[in-house]
């Protein structure tokens, strides 16, 4: 029998696809961290990252468009948050049917142009196509991060502590349309209590924080989540697009630069440790695009 | 009646959505030109650029995936080329139904490698998503262009002549799916003849020229064009996806630097002259994606 993409979960699939590309000598991180980092050879250093949202799995056709644009951009920054830096250029992409009203057009492009506003960002280009249905929504941009502020996911080390900001699990009630990308918090972050390690919470914490420790050669282990009022454990662990960042840091920076955490920031809460590879939790759930 | 999408053409409705979006100190050359221009102040400009492909629209459910990849990487390149500029580091966001084989998407990243090894740029990231049905693939990328090279769509003046690399029309028997980006070309037009502006052919002569000339503020008249072998003069004009190159030089610098045209290249041919505002010819046709 053929193999279908539903039979490779979606890490398996990229770590398949990925064999075999050259690295260059500018990309200092490539795929594999929440962006790709070019060190332009002095200066800031530059974050590349795409990103896409589809009619049915990231949102539904009677969605109003206005979230879908805004979700659509605050996705990437999220993801520039998650590297300690800043958004700077954004490239858009629509592809539509062709019967959609133009309104829903002009509210996608309100919600993006609302998301930049609030968050900073220049729109820099774009283009639209025709989709037999639906729509599908492809953000790529550039931000830039000063060279002691980027933080990558695999520098996390066995004994850091494993923080969480905000409360997990239940953004399908309506956060995964108008969560705000963490980008004040990680600033501070990265200024402050500067992480080991660093993400941003997509795919839900039973998925993203095995990610991370794997890739800081680390096991974990897993204590009390902050759980979303009304959510349970399991759909903190596992309901996905959070969009609150996941951090590392170790314990006697934390004990020191914690009580600083400004009081208008949502919380930050240990839920865990890393711990020397091969000890530990496993976690299951999560959201995986390709699994059945 | 509600306005659809497919009442716009493509072109009105950018012009649309892109109003109130604010520019960027550093963006030079926002939405409109084949790449949107980064200054970082400093060493080379940065070229920005997004481009997507569609199963139904751009290439068909048994197109060797191989070929799309191919294609979906040509096409960003064909648009660094057309500013002066080369690829440096590409963001590939594939959404594509869980029902495809996994040997299909093997096909995929096999073209997008085959590519990138032929002309440069380096795979820096990207994403895979679920699409309920069919595929999408869109490439981001920077590219790079010294400051004495960038060629823009807007520096054609009245009396300019205009020019096309290679042969038009006819694309779709085979050619849309493994076209060379004109890089090399590119990099000798902008080092020797020095265009006054210049872009690539994706949705034909038509409709391109048209385009080049209003953002130049000028008239054009169109002559003979070269024309794929047995392909009708409309068909050259209207056909699209010839990633070719257009663009305008001053007579006395074609006549002075025209004779050095490398004989390995394609043909490089005269087919109009830009005129004043107002003057010359109009003409329709072309591939827009939403009209009927």
């Amino acid at each position: 029998m053929k193999k279908r993409l539903r039979d490779l979960g979606e890490d398996a699939l990229i770590a398949r696809l990925l064999r075999g590309f050259p690295g260059g000598e500018k990309l200092i991180v490539g795929p594999g961290d929440d962006c790709a980092v070019v060190d332009p050879g002095r200066g800031p250093l530059r974050l590349l990252k795409t990103d896409a949202i589809v009619e049915g799995v990231h949102f539904l056709p009677e969605t109003p468009s206005e979230k879908v644009g805004w979700k659509s951009v605050a996705r990437v920054l999220s993801d520039f948050a998650a590297m300690g830096g800043v958004p700077e250029h954004l490239l858009v992409t629509v592809a539509v049917d062709p019967e959609k009203p133009v309104a829903w057009m002009d509210g996608l492009y309100r919600g993006i142009r609302k998301c930049l506003a609030t968050y900073g960002g220049v729109l820099a280009g774009g283009e639209t196509s025709r989709l037999p249905s639906g729509a599908m929504i492809s953000v790529a941009g550039e931000g830039s991060v000063e060279r002691k502020h980027l933080v990558l996911r695999s520098g996390g080390k066995p004994g850091d502590l494993v923080a969480v900001t905000g409360r997990l699990g239940g953004s399908i009630r309506g956060k995964h349309l108008n969560f705000a990308p963490r980008l004040a918090e990680a600033s501070w972050l990265v200024r402050h209590l500067r992480p080991s390690a660093m993400m941003d919470l997509s795919d839900g914490l039973a998925k993203d924080l095995p990610r991370l420790a794997e890739a800081s050669g680390c096991g974990f282990e897993l204590g009390e989540v902050p759980a979303t009022r009304g959510c349970t454990r399991a759909q903190a662990l596992g309901d996905g697009e959070d969009y609150e960042l996941l951090l590392t840091v170790s314990p006697r920076r934390w004990k020191a630069i914690c009580p600083l955490w400004p009081k208008d920031f949502p919380p930050l809460s240990i839920v865990g440790k890393l711990l020397p590879r091969g000890q530990g939790t496993s976690l299951t759930g999560g959201w995986d695009h390709f699994s059945p």
